[in-house]
C-alpha cells in the first residue's frame, strides 16, 4: 500500500498517517519526491481499511501496488529520481560518465587514469579496491590502501568516486573514503549486504546479477530502499547467455524496460558487458540512445599491463575519442554529456 | 583459401586461376567487390601450393582464412557489401528502413500500412504471407494471394518488398513477386533452404536463430554465399535467454561484433526482439547508434485487431514519431535515414 | 474439442460424429487408443454446441482441452502411446535402444557397427545419410547411397532403422528405405517439414530444438499428429545454455515433465547432449531412471576415425559395457532392456 | 604445483618441504588423503625449480596442475573424499539423504518432519533459519531460535543437521548448533563468505550458483579448501535457462562431469531444481543413476501450509515412497541407501 500525501501537507499530518499505519502492524518508509511525499506501507492489507487512511488530513490518495516491488516502482513516484554526488548527478538531463581502472594498482596508475578521464569529461572516478575474483589465486585488490589513493585522486582532480564493497567491513571502511558504494553482480542477491546498504549513508550503485531477471534486480533495489536508502543507481552490465563471442550479452532492452518500471536512474557498463575494447564505443553510444542515464567505463593508462580486465579497458586516447562521439549523440536524444 | 585478384586483372586471368583451382579439386566462388575480384576456394590445402597460384598473372595475393566462414569474412573484402534493391540499399550510408505488418491480412490493411510507412520514410515494405506459427491452429498466412497484394502495394507506393519463405515452393513463388526473400529465425539452420537461397536470384534477409551463436549465424550466411548468392542481409532479432520481461533479448553487441567480422550488412528487428510496442522506439535508436545498417519494424494500421503480433506493432502515428527521432540520431553517427 | 467414443462404439457411429463436426467447419483427427477411439476437432467452438455432439449415439463425453496442444496431451489419451516397428517398440515396458554411427560412411563401417549394437542388445540401427552440418564445407552425408547401405545392414542384422530427413525430397526417398524418419533439432520448428511428416506413412522421431521449450516441442509434435501421423517419438537431446563444460545441457527434468503432459513416448540422446564419451554411460542410466522410454546412442567401430562426432561415440566394447549396466537399472524401475 | 608425498613419509619430511616452499614465497595447503599426503603450493613457478623439491626426502613426485583449481582437482587426489558427520557420510558407498523442511517454522512442524524423514531412512535433517528471499517482504527465517529447534530435533532423532548461512554472523552462530553449514546458490560467488567457510570448522555444503559454470563452481570450492577446510560437499540444484516448465533446469551431466574433475562428493537437490513435487521422485532416481553421492529433498508435514516452497515439498508419505524406490536403484549402480 502506498500513501500519496497532498502538496503542502505538513510534517505533522504525515506523522499521523505514519503512526496510524504502524499501530496497525505496517512497516513504513517515507519517499521524498520533488513535489510531494509518499509513504510506502507493507503489511497485512486486512488490518486496516484503505478508506480509513484516505480520509485523513493531508492524504491525497492511497494506491494498491500490485508489483512485488513497492518503493522503487513508477506508480509511487512519476518523476525520475536524481541521485546527486559532488559534481555529478544520475537521472537528470546530464549523463553521468563514470570512468577509471578496473583495479587501483598504484598511485601513478590511478592518478594518470583520473587526470585522463577528468580531462575527457568524466565526472566520477571508478577504481576497484576489494576485488571479487573467480580464482583465489588472482589479485584481490589493495583494500584500504587503495581506498586512500582513490579518495586522494578524486580530491586532486575534482571527481566523485565509486568503489565496490563486498561485505560489512569493506562497506564500513569504503563509506569513509568514497562517494558511491558499488554492489557487484555476484552480490546482487546477497540480501544481508543489500540491507546494510540501506543504512550505509551513501548512494549505492547496484549492478544487475549475471542471470538476474529485471524483476529480481528491482527487488534487490527494493531491499536497499526499504532499508532506508533511496539513492540507488541501477547498472546493467550484461547477462549470461549461450553466446561466447562477447563476455556477456548486454541487455539494452532491459534498460528501456526498467526506465518504464522504476523511477531510479539506470546506467550501463559496456566494458564488462562486452569484454572487448573494440565494442565499448558502439555499445556506449547504443546505451545512450536506449535512454540510459549514464555509463561506467574501464580506462587504464596502459591496458596492456593492467592487473585485471586489460582486454576491455580503453586507453586515455580511446576514451577521449569515445567522449567526443557521445556529445552529438546525447544531443540527438535530448541529453547532454 | 582466398585469392585476391589485382586491380584491373582481366576476366581471362581470373578464369585461368579458377580453372587451375578446380582442376586441383577445389570448389570456387567469385566475389565481385567494388574495387576488385576475390575467389574463394575450398578444398584440400595439400593439393596445391599457394605459391603456384600466387605467381599466376593477375593474382595479387593468396590468403589463408582461419575462420570457418571464408566468403563472408572481412579478410576477404574490407569494404562493406552494399545490397541494393529498387529504391533502397543495405550497407551504405543511408539506413534501410523496412516496415509493414507482421502478416498480410487484407488489401485495405496492407495498403493502409504501405502508404503510412512510405509517407514516414520507409523504403521497403514487409508483409508475411507464409507464416511459421508455433501452433498448427494459428493463422498461417494468405500465401500466394498475399504475395500478389504485397507486390501490388509495393508497386503502388514505390516501396521494395520483402516476405518470409519457408520451403522450396514458397521460395520459388515468392521470388516472382517480391524484391527480397526472408529466411526466418526458425529456419536459420535449415541448410537445404540456405542452399536454395544461394540460387534464388534475389537478395536474402537472414534472421539470426533464436539460440544461434554469432559464428553459426555467419556460417549460415556462408551457406548462401558459397551457393552463389552474395546479396545477404543479416538481421538480429533477439536471442532466447532466461529473461521473460521481454519476448527475446536484443543482442546489440552481436551487431557491433558482426560488423567487425563480416562485410555483409546487418539490420535489427526491435519488434520481435522486445515484443513490446513501448520499447520499439528506444531499441531502434540504440540499434542505429550501435552501427546497424537498418531496421525492420512492424507497423499495422490498427494493431488492436492484428491477426498476429499486435502487442509489438506500431500504429502509423507511432511509426512516424519514431522516424522523426531517428533522423538526428543517424546524423550523430554519420548516417542518414 | 475432443470427443471420446464409448467402448464398443461402431465405426458408423464414429463416422456420423465425424461428419457432423466437419459439416460445422471443424478439422478432425481420429486417435485410436488401445481401449477406445477419440476424435480431435479443431475449429470455432461457437459453431456447434458440445451437447449436440454429446447426445449422439456412441459418444461417451466431450472434453474441452485448455492446453494449446490438443491431440498429444494426456487428457485425450490416458494410456501411453506405443510406437511399434519391426522388432522394437517405443513406450512399452521394454526400453528401445537405438544405436549406430553418427553418419553412414562405408559398408564396412556400418556393418561393423550394426553387428556390434545388435549383439549388445540394441533393437534399432541409426545412421545419418543427409547430415545437417553447421559448415557447408563439412561432410554432408552419402544420401541415397547411404540409405541403401542402411536398409541392407538393418535387414542383415534384423534391426529396424532410423535416419534423419531434412526436406521433402529426403523424406520421400528415406521413407522407401528406413523404418523411422528423424526430424532433427534444427528442424524442430520447420513447420512445412512437420506437416509433411504427418503424411509420411512412417513413425517420426522428433528431436527437441536447441532452445525449444517443452511447450514448443509438444506443439511441434501436434503439427505432425494433426496432419495425420500418430506415431511420434519425442527425443530429448540437450538444450543450449551458458554451460560450456558439456556440448549441451541434458534436460532430464523435461523428460519427466513431458511424460506427465503427453501420451507419446520419449527417448534420450546422451551422445549429442554431452558431447563426451565418458559421460554417455552415466547419462544413459540417469535417463532410464528418469522414466525415458529408450535411448539413442552413437556407436562407431573406431571413433578415432569417425567423420563426425567421434569424441562422443562409443566403441563396441564400451557400448556392450553400457548395456550390461542398463539391465539391472531398468529392472529397478520396472522396465526391461 | 602439487607435491605428492611418499607413503609412510614422516611429518618432519613433510614439514621440511612445506618450509622450503614457503621460503620461496609459495602459499601451501596440506591435503590428507586416505593413503598419502599431498601439498598444494601456489606461487611464482619461476621462484623454485621443481626438481629441487622432487629430490627432497619423502617426496614421491611434483605435479604441475594446469587446471585453475588446484586443491580440489582429481589429479591431486585420486580417491574420493568422504565427508563424515555423525551418522552420515558423503562420498562413500552409502548415499547421503538430507531431508526436511525449506524453513524451520515451529517446533511441531520441525519435529514432525524430523521423525518422518528419520523413519524413512534419511540421515541428515535440513531446515532453513536464515532465509535468502527475493522479496524483502517475505518470511526471512527464525534465525537463532530456529537453530535451537534444529539442533534439538536433530539430537532427538539422531539425525545430523544442516542449515544455510548468509554472512559472518549467521555462520558463527550456526556453527555452534549444526553439523553442516550450507552456502546457497546466490552466495556461491560471495568470496568473503567462502573464505570464512574455510575457517568455519564444519563441513560446507556448497550449492552451485544459478548461472555458474562447472569451472566457477569448482573455483568456489577451491576458495574454501585453500582457506583451510577440505570438507566440502558440492550440490547441484538446477541452473537458469530459457525453459519455464520447471523452476530451474537440473543439470545432471554436470554431476557426472564434476565427478571426473574433482575428488569432492556431489549431491543433488531435485526440489529446487524442478520446483514441482511430481518431478522430485524421478529426478532423485536419475541423480542416483547419474552417480550422485546423495540427495537433499524438501519434506514438510503439510506442504499446503508451508511458509515457503510448498509446491516442491513432499509430504511424509511421498518421501517414504520415494525412499523405497531408491533402494533397488542404488543397488543397481553399486550403492546403498
Amino acid at each position: 500500500m502506498v500513501i500519496v500525501m497532498k502538496l503542502h501537507s505538513s510534517p505533522e499530518q504525515m506523522e499521523k498517517v505514519n503512526s496510524k499505519l504502524r499501530e496497525n502492524g505496517f512497516r513504513t518508509q517515507m519517499i521524498q519526491g520533488v513535489k510531494r511525499i509518499v509513504i510506502g506501507a507493507v503489511g497485512d492489507r486486512q488490518a486496516i481499511n484503505a478508506s480509513q487512511i484516505e480520509t485523513m488530513t493531508g492524504v491525497e490518495k492511497v494506491l494498491r501496488i500490485m508489483k512485488p516491488y513497492k518503493m522503487v516502482c513508477r506508480e509511487v513516484r512519476e518523476e525520475d529520481t536524481i541521485v546527486r554526488v559532488t559534481g555529478a548527478e544520475f537521472g537528470g538531463p546530464r549523463l553521468a560518465v563514470v570512468a577509471g581502472p578496473c583495479a587501483v594498482e598504484t598511485k601513478d596508475q590511478l592518478y594518470a587514469a583520473a587526470r585522463a578521464v577528468k580531462q575527457a569529461g568524466a565526472t566520477v572516478l571508478r577504481g576497484g579496491t576489494y576485488k571479487p575474483r573467480t580464482s583465489p589465486y588472482s589479485f584481490q585488490g589493495l583494500e584500504e590502501e587503495g581506498l586512500h589513493l582513490l579518495a586522494e585522486a578524486g580530491a586532486a582532480t575534482g571527481l566523485a568516486t565509486v568503489t565496490e564493497v563486498v561485505d560489512e567491513e569493506s562497506m564500513q571502511i569504503a563509506a569513509r573514503y568514497v562517494d558511491i558504494l558499488q554492489i557487484g553482480a555476484r552480490n546482487m542477491q546477497n540480501f544481508r549486504l543489500l540491507r546494510l546498504a540501506g543504512r550505509a549513508g551513501k548512494p549505492i550503485l547496484l549492478k544487475r546479477g549475471l542471470s538476474a531477471t529485471v524483476e529480481e534486480w528491482l527487488m534487490a533495489a527494493e531491499y536497499i530502499v526499504c532499508s532506508g536508502n533511496e539513492n540507488v543507481i541501477l547498472c546493467e552490465r550484461g547477462i549470461r547467455t549461450f553466446e561466447t563471442g562477447t563476455r556477456n550479452t548486454l541487455d539494452l532492452s532491459a534498460v528501456a524496460l526498467v526506465k518504464t518500471l522504476t523511477h531510479l536512474p539506470v546506467i550501463v557498463d559496456p566494458s564488462h558487458a562486452t569484454g572487448k575494447r573494440e565494442l565499448v564505443g558502439s555499445m556506449s553510444r547504443a546505451a545512450v540512445a536506449a535512454g540510459a542515464d549514464g555509463l561506467i567505463i574501464e580506462v587504464h593508462p596502459d591496458p596492456s599491463v593492467a592487473l585485471c580486465d586489460g582486454p576491455q579497458s580503453l586507453d586515455p586516447g580511446q576514451f577521449e575519442g569515445l567522449m567526443n562521439t557521445l556529445r552529438p549523440l546525447a544531443a540527438a536524444v535530448g541529453r547532454e554529456v
